[in-house]
């Protein structure tokens, strides 16, 4: 529901209630293995998540819509309670919050992929063979040193991780309707940046000079020889989680794309965990300076990536073997979901329903396994990714009751 | 939907069909006990309840919204199939249709609670220690013959049961943006009636003026010496069951809000039904004469409120005995649900789905009992509050195909 819905005015009036802790296991949902018919999460030993299950409201989560594949970023953004499909926003904008650059209104932000290219200017590899971090920075600060304007344009270039970068473009007119030069597929030439709207076609202008330069810097690199672009996104601005929860809210979370979602929608950012045990032990020290704590966990996701059933399998056992530190903190709410659904038998993405659960003192449990086969008959049903915060903060006892 | 929808347009055409049971169970939805695991319904022996769900299609009724608490006013509004969210109400307008009083529109109701408040207006008992119906009667007469006009604003003031009252301000200008009183705590001075917008600057006056005059009024009384008052609401009309469904419709209920309501859209309301055991006869001598009857039993609701885990038992068992002198009618369609969920575990209204079964010759069954645990897997799955008088009319066959 949008912040200026009736419901909302009416039923959210930031009252007084438990401390949510809400655990998001990126790319949590799985596909059964075909030999066993389980899933990731349903073949890992997790006894703590099962017998969080036995008093749990269990549900299965559809992030965005029937269908949809979401990003990190729409996938945050629903599970936070921002309809995702009427505040999108470019990955650009949430990288560049999340290196820690201040987005002013009108900037135009950008991911970059560093990425290998023949001398046709045919793609080899998307990410450079994945290049360190040492040398993805070297090659980024080749660039910045090189490039701070175009056309009147100023042109900020920041390093995230390995072959990731962001791209801030500050200027006049600037718009975001621009074609992504990243074919996502190797073998193709980079796609020309076109405007496909008016409004862009200075910012297309700006993207082509700015890719032609970058080729000449990096001609002389053998790994990393080129820029791809995706995600272009322009800062506008959302209500906070305090303006519109009356939530103080604290992000724990390793990378940077994480720590910028939550920036966006106003969430305090914790000083960067080092490791997944490092994020507990950060919302250890913290507890009780915040009514909601965000714990983001990455590796299910990069597991699923990686086609690795087991490995994804390990990753959910490391969470699960750290949630009885959580339960000691004794929060009124903890929420375990996920962002969207990452199985290792596709590698990527997917629109699949995530296993969801909701641990307070009001709950109707049904199952003593977290799985995505009970999940499926909890008590919470099908929920839209979007209805989950304002069921978190019933749970809190937080919301207002509707009319007499 | 609303009735100008599309799709109302193109299948509600009043079409001739089979006669409708609507019953409410007052807040049937519950918790499970922490001891049993069952909630108060599935705990409940329920012989002809468990006998008509293997008949029956059954579902989780989400009266509102995800998350939201419903008051029993957009609960039942939900219920006949009006969008809450746009034609919300203040329980006001319902009591004051309820008590029989004939509003205009522009007529602006709020609900008034008899309460104790100490020499500095402390309030000590929000229900004036739950006074008797002739205590009230008393109380309220007392100030009715003392005031019948404030700054040019007509006052009626009619007592209604106990400790409520209803308050109707007919002038020009009114509002309803309007500070409820009652602080819902006890230990607390009653709130200020501050208008929220221009447009209720003069209603908010003329409470405030209103509310001094009663202070004197009622300085001698010991126990109820003041009022609060809240669900500010105005009349501004709604089609009626027979204009959107082309259904006569008969309300049989005990108590003045769910006559209010049941008016409010248009249904003819029998005469006011001393007992469950009354509401009953009431059917058996009417039925034939209209074709939808929506039936209201309040106990499960009260006992919910006074967390009297046996007591709510008690009252679901107390209707179960009397379903099958509801069968023997042999309505088309019968429908059991609640207007939402009140655990005795939590002893307030909450957001949680409501057990809901359809019974008729056109049903999946799927259990053979009738609980939340059952219904969460019945062939109904979850269903909006709203899209749950469709489906009646469904299985009434009173829709029309859309398209052809």
């Amino acid at each position: 529901m949008s912040s200026s819905s009736p419901l909302h005015d009416l039923v959210f009036h930031g009252k007084e209630g438990g401390t949510i802790v809400f655990v998001v296991m990126d790319g949590l949902g799985g596909l059964p293995h075909p030999k066993t018919g389980l899933t990731e999460l349903e073949s890992a030993n997790t006894p703590n998540l099962d017998g969080l299950s036995r008093q749990s409201s269990l549900g299965s989560l559809l992030p965005v819509g029937s269908g949809i594949t979401p990003g990190s970023g729409p996938g945050h953004l629903a599970l936070f309670g921002y309809d995702p499909l009427t505040s999108n926003v470019g990955r650009g904008v949430l990288s560049a919050l999340g290196v820690g650059f201040e987005l002013q209104a009108g900037d135009v932000a950008a991911r970059i992929n560093l990425a290998t290219v023949d001398e046709k200017g045919i793609v080899l590899d998307r990410r450079a063979g994945r290049i360190s971090d040492d040398e993805g920075r070297r090659v980024v600060n080749k660039v910045s040193e090189a490039i701070d304007n175009v056309d009147g344009v100023d042109i900020t270039l920041v390093h995230e991780k390995e072959h990731r970068a962001v791209l801030i473009m500050r200027g006049e007119n600037l718009g975001v309707d621009v074609a992504e030069t990243d074919p996502q597929v190797v073998g193709m030439k980079a796609i020309e940046p076109e405007a496909s709207c008016e409004g862009s076609e200075r910012t297309a202008k700006v993207v082509k000079t700015f890719l032609e330069r970058v080729d000449d810097i990096l001609a002389d690199e053998s790994v990393a020889n080129a820029f791809l672009i995706r995600g272009f996104g322009i800062h506008s601005g959302y209500s906070t989680f305090d303006e519109r929860y009356g939530l103080s809210a604290l992000a724990i979370a390793k990378y940077p794309m994480y720590r910028g979602v939550a920036k966006l929608v106003g969430m305090e950012i914790a000083s960067t965990p080092s490791s997944n045990e490092d994020t507990v032990k950060t919302l250890e020290s913290s507890f009780g300076s915040h009514d909601f704590y965000f714990l983001h966990f990455k590796d299910t996701d990069t597991r699923g990536h990686d086609e690795d059933f087991e490995g994804k399998m390990a990753a959910i056992e490391e969470i699960d073997a750290m949630l009885p530190r959580i339960m000691d903190l004794n929060p009124d709410v903890l929420v375990i979901t996920g962002d969207h659904a990452t199985p290792t038998l596709l590698g990527e993405h997917s629109w699949h329903h995530v296993p969801t659960m909701i641990h307070s003192k009001w709950t109707r449990p049904s199952a003593d396994t977290f799985g995505e086969t009970t999940c499926r008959t909890g008590d919470l049903g099908v929920i839209k990714g979007i209805d989950l915060m304002p069921l978190v903060l019933a749970h809190a006892l937080r919301l207002n009751k509707y009319g007499a």
